[in-house]
């Protein structure tokens, strides 16, 4: 995650990715996961992500508004990426676009 | 997480908690996490959790609504939890709430 979605005020939107991996062509799913962060940093309305992978993956990416995550859905390497995903990587995912309404931190 | 929260409609809440442990007094901290999400499904309102820990970790917590979400912020022993991870655990964290307004599943 950025600094810069760590101070971000809300209203913003967050993408809610969970996936269980059918643990099939492992290397080919990092080396694309790998690209398609690269890609969405460059998305016009990107705002940051987190990431974590145990049982379950989970990626929260966060964006301006809904057509920045609608025009990241369509864009055309993540479509592929997708298709992919489903005809190898993945047993499931369930995707949740959720809108920021309140965020606080604390640190040390 | 649940199966009810897979095939759940949306609107409902989510509650994106990301953190950095500081590594300090872990054992304690497992157990305490352990207690605090069987006392978060016994919340009226509470629909389930999807957590992971990478260098992040990353949980992010369903609920019916806002009044929900409050209710288990307040709750006494989560409550002293919360204290006790700003006084050893965490060396930060940010919390997001968030609506969520459109969800959809694949799986093979």
């Amino acid at each position: 995650m950025t600094d810069h979605t760590n101070t971000l005020k809300p209203p913003y939107y967050a993408v809610i990715f969970t996936s269980t991996l059918t643990g099939e062509d492992l290397a080919s799913y990092s080396q694309t996961a790998e690209t398609m962060l690269s890609l969405a940093q460059q998305q016009d309305g990107f705002l940051g992500v987190d990431e974590a992978r145990e049982t379950v993956g989970i990626t929260v990416s966060y964006w301006r508004d809904l057509k920045a995550i609608q025009a990241w859905k369509q864009q055309i390497q993540h479509a592929e990426a997708q298709q992919q995903g489903r005809a190898s990587w993945y047993a499931n995912y369930h995707v949740r676009i959720a809108k920021v309404e309140r965020a606080y931190s604390w640190q040390l």
